[in-house]
């Protein structure tokens, strides 16, 4: 240990070297001196006490690993230190910008033996012995201690002989005391969607997921989208109330469910992290939104914070704290630096696009020179409101849809089901279908596992509005103002409340006993979220000063479940290499993972989010041209080489 | 302002020079530079301008007061400066010391106007906005924001177009926001004793008391003393729930009853500082206080915490910190700290020796070259308790006592009858008397304002029972051995359970239809009483290296009611001039008060409770040679000359 500290390596230890954790593990590794075994290299390293002896047993050390903190170097060895023994470990994440995370959580554990009172120290309460201790053995200065460590302390320290393992945040507070050695500290990440709260439990020793929940936010009860709860906020007295309740619940049992997936409860949470859109993050905070409906859009609280759970009714470690992200503007959240931490675009010198879309399409482009971010009135299409079958991505969702371009024969795939359409045998149950979702499991996949199969289509949502208008676009049905084609005879062209349409799914293909249909109100809607999207785009790339995107980020849940082709067939984003479009799944909850895991990268978000620049969109002036522009598809004046190719 | 700073001196402003709150009121003085009359003075400053003109109407200015922020300087002027105005006051309390204390809360509040928010500071949220005008105004850096601050700011920033008051604590912290302009700040001064939970209500700005409220503790329904309530938490379930519950409710009740005095709300309250013995201590924080039952008597907590309010259950503004002082040790509590910050023996040159009596008599003696503490185990006898007719010092408790040596006529007095027993008109109801008690409206006295006058004695408090154990040697009914003297023969000599005693009160002069009397054994418990406080002041006395006392200090409520002269004849603490023996009152709660009222006091007395050496009196090897010594009256070996002149 003290040979590696020399050299500038870190080796873990929870003990402080009284040899008992056993996670300073060392290899002495065979050969390399050019002896013959591995007695003789043990020879260069001083014979284990019955102490070391006793650690490696219970340990379970192969017969060339010692403990660093026991072994003394007596003349020339090569040691090797396995991973978990580093102290600056990394865990790879796949994404857009495949990186390693390094680890380094704000939450550390300590294992110490704090000294019994006696007279001579009465000076001293328990917890000044603790903190003393911890001075003594780890250097830990000026500790201080959460209130809610007190009650319990006395009890605590006595339970096994006054040997504990504390838990310490961000090397100032303790959180914990727990009796006897412990090696566990765990976080939970959280993503606080309009639509699905998701929660990673994570083990923030190794960085590794344990376990992955999601449930559908509570608050949909009070509203769909973001505006109708900000008006249930304002328009009733207990508005706020309600919602803050509706979602600290929901964050409880997502606590609790992901514990108890891993035999842990949910008190064990040392640490949350905590992402979400700007009006998430308020109501979260118990902040009334009320105030983000209207221009300038103020928002209450911008930089990140430290929170302790219990103040915000969250049933973990009552001293744990909540790391909340920084918020950028009243429509880029705390989700959209999430999604910064997770990509980065501001360490790289490619040009990105990443767009998260939802009820507003949330837009961030730039590289380490600048970054700017936008949000863009998109309207809630690309949800599936305000589509004539419309319907969010649940059970029965038509999610993708496939037009022959020749016959104009019609298939999709639903939520739910498993193949095409024209594959089902009604009413036959099929095999629920391997949804590839990217990150985490997709809260679908859960709801998948719960309920019985559904018999057919009830809906059409976010990714198959967009597929079918594409399909019916590709096929020759729409024209690129997005009218049907007047010369065009087939029997899926049908009239719907007076307005012509296509039939997507037929109504013995559906469970609502009807034809489901996109009708021509539905593809203008598509055109002008498509286009409210691309003309934010636009306008950034003016600002700038560039006119083509090295790589382009889909973004949210949504994102990974659009397809790619046909969105640029739509004309979502100006064109780019295929290759480089990415779908990244929860990137935001993948940011709130990774400052979970690395308080560095919390630091350094806090100051990029100062540092992006925010652009207002529907101020530009330029805005209606580029606007008008990209009603077409795929655009009336861009080329989109790789759309159509 | 910029004038003053420049010679160093502070001048008051909330509003941070905008011509507002009228604290920097200072006044031009007249005659003084030889000119005729007051126009030609302020010729020499500039003339007002109408902003100017407003406040100084709206405030009330003389003619000749100016606003320090306001006026400039244009040539020779002689200025005073108001004591309000003066940013250094200082309040004068009268006790052993005398001594001024320095006004230096830590609380502070501040005027500002809040930018409204704009698209061009849209990555800014309203907190940030604050915190930023905060810092540019005056200079206050890296300031957090309590998180239950932000809930209500949007609409507070809102409520009076932009300006606010600002409660800021410690420099660090703003715990409090209102709309438009406030200039009182209050905080609550609590002492948690035993008995009786005394609060009092501060003024932060001027120092001065607003109210002082006392009621009983609850906890006496789960056991008089100390050690009866830890028996009581240790025996049942709920025991600490209940305990705790019991104080914090008292603590909300007074906090309420105080602020409604004075017309504010427990919200108002932005910062409680917090004494009280360890026991008392641990169970307000809802600490077990079990351990200090046993060997060693291990605390949980030594040094002083801030606690959020609302962590502990405390009604008031929900981001107040509670501060609560240090604890010495298991049986030298934080009110022995707060006597020691209001008697500062440690600032002295004199040996000071400091007597708080209750359960257990806590001793401190030396000056600024040393300073010792001890606790000796004194029994309850001086809170009337374990005595025949004791009780505790409530309605109809004999107080004092008189005896005539030669006639042995006795008379009393008892708590909330006026005058003499002898004067009594039976069963006429008199006047309530004056009781002198020093420092705060003693409980008692606020007691008897709520009850009807009580008829008649009903037995002895610890004060009664001091006057009549001394009066009864006075007089030649005891021998100094404490028995009594067999050759003495008088009618108010009896027995009582077969045992010897005097008659203090006859039955017709109680509400008990009996004779209240002094029996052989309560003339030994108060023997033993005073022996161990004797015998411990002596030990000390020993470390120490002194033979002589230059002051006593007999604090709590108690010590205020002790006549001094008996308490010297009994031989409650070493001979000391009369003169020099000061009753302080409650010497806690007026240190809880003056860390109140100055955080500099706070930062002091954690050093000196760490400084201060505890001596374990039981465990010394010269007690019980002094102790036995000491059972005598007044003393077998000591001089008294003054106990008996």
């Amino acid at each position: 240990m003290e040979v590696a500290r020399q050299l500038g390596v870190g080796i873990e230890s929870l003990c402080a070297g009284v040899q008992t954790c056993g996670k300073c593990r060392v290899r002495i590794e065979e050969g390399k001196l050019g002896r013959e075994d591995v007695t003789s290299n043990l020879a260069h390293a001083s014979p284990p006490s019955e102490r070391e002896k006793t650690a490696l047993k219970n340990h379970d050390f192969a017969p060339n690993e010692r403990l660093a903190c026991a072994a003394t170097v007596l003349g020339d060895l090569a040691i090797f230190i396995p991973e978990p023994s580093r102290t600056a470990k990394q865990i790879v994440r796949k994404s857009a910008t495949e990186r390693a995370i390094a680890l380094d959580p704000a939450i550390r554990l300590y294992y110490i033996d704090v000294p019994k009172p006696t007279f001579a120290d009465e000076g001293l309460g328990d917890s000044e012995r603790l903190t003393q201790q911890l001075y003594q053995r780890f250097g830990l200065e000026k500790l201080a201690v959460d209130y809610r460590v007190l009650p319990d302390l006395q009890r605590v320290l006595r339970e096994e002989g006054w040997g504990v393992t504390v838990t310490v945040w961000d090397d100032r507070e303790i959180i914990r005391v727990q009796p006897g050695f412990h090696d566990k500290a765990i976080g939970l990440a959280v993503d606080i969607g309009t639509t699905t709260v998701a929660a990673y439990l994570c083990d923030l020793s190794t960085g590794e997921v344990l376990a992955t929940e999601a449930t559908m936010n509570p608050q949909i009860a009070y509203g769909e989208d973001i505006m109708s709860r900000i008006s249930y906020v304002t328009e009733h007295e207990q508005g706020l109330a309600k919602l803050n309740e509706a979602v600290v619940g929901a964050l409880n049992e997502l606590a609790e469910a992901a514990t108890a997936r891993v035999g842990l409860e949910p008190a064990d949470i040392a640490e949350i992290t905590l992402v979400g859109n700007t009006v998430m993050h308020h109501l979260a905070l118990n902040i009334d939104p009320g105030y983000l409906g209207g221009s300038p859009f103020p928002i209450c609280l911008a930089n990140p914070m430290d929170i302790k759970a219990r103040d915000l009714g969250l049933l973990v470690n009552p001293a744990a704290n909540v790391h909340v992200l920084p918020v950028k503007a009243g429509y880029v959240g705390a989700d959209n630096m999430g999604v910064v931490v997770a990509e980065a675009p501001h360490a790289q010198d490619e040009i990105m696009l990443i767009i998260d879309v939802g009820t507003n399409g949330e837009i961030l482009l730039g590289s380490r020179d600048r970054l700017l971010s936008a949000s863009s009135p998109t309207g809630p299409a690309f949800e599936g409101a305000q589509i004539t079958f419309g319907m969010r991505a649940a059970e029965g969702a038509i999610e993708r849809v496939r037009i022959d371009p020749q016959t104009l024969a019609t298939r999709f795939r639903a939520i739910g089901r498993a193949g095409w359409s024209d594959a089902w045998a009604d009413p036959a149950v099929g095999q629920p279908p391997s949804l590839d979702g990217v990150g985490g499991t997709p809260p679908r996949a859960r709801r998948r596992r719960r309920e019985p199969e559904p018999a057919l289509a009830r809906g059409i949502c976010g990714s198959g509005i967009i597929d079918a208008v594409a399909e019916m676009f590709r096929a020759g049905v729409l024209l690129p103002s997005g009218a049907f084609n007047p010369d065009l005879d087939h029997e899926r062209l049908a009239t719907f409340n007076d307005l012509p349409a296509f039939v997507i799914a037929r109504a013995d293909r559906t469970a609502i006993g009807r034809d489901i249909v996109v009708t021509i109100a539905d593809v203008r809607a598509v055109q002008l979220a498509k286009a409210a999207l691309y003309a934010g785009t636009h306008i950034l790339m003016q600002n700038l000063g560039v006119t083509k995107i090295d790589k382009v980020v889909l973004a949210g849940a949504f994102g990974s479940y659009i397809d790619k082709q046909r969105a640029m067939i739509l004309g979502m984003f100006p064109d780019c290499e295929p290759a480089q479009v990415y779908a990244v799944g929860n990137a935001a909850g993948d940011g709130a993972r990774i400052a979970l895991l690395n308080k560095a990268k919390r630091r350094e978000i806090a100051q990029v989010a100062r540092w992006i620049e925010h652009i207002q969109i529907p101020m530009a002036d330029e805005f209606q041209q580029h606007f008008m522009n990209a009603l077409s598809m795929p655009h009336a004046t861009d080329p989109f080489p790789h759309a159509l190719s």
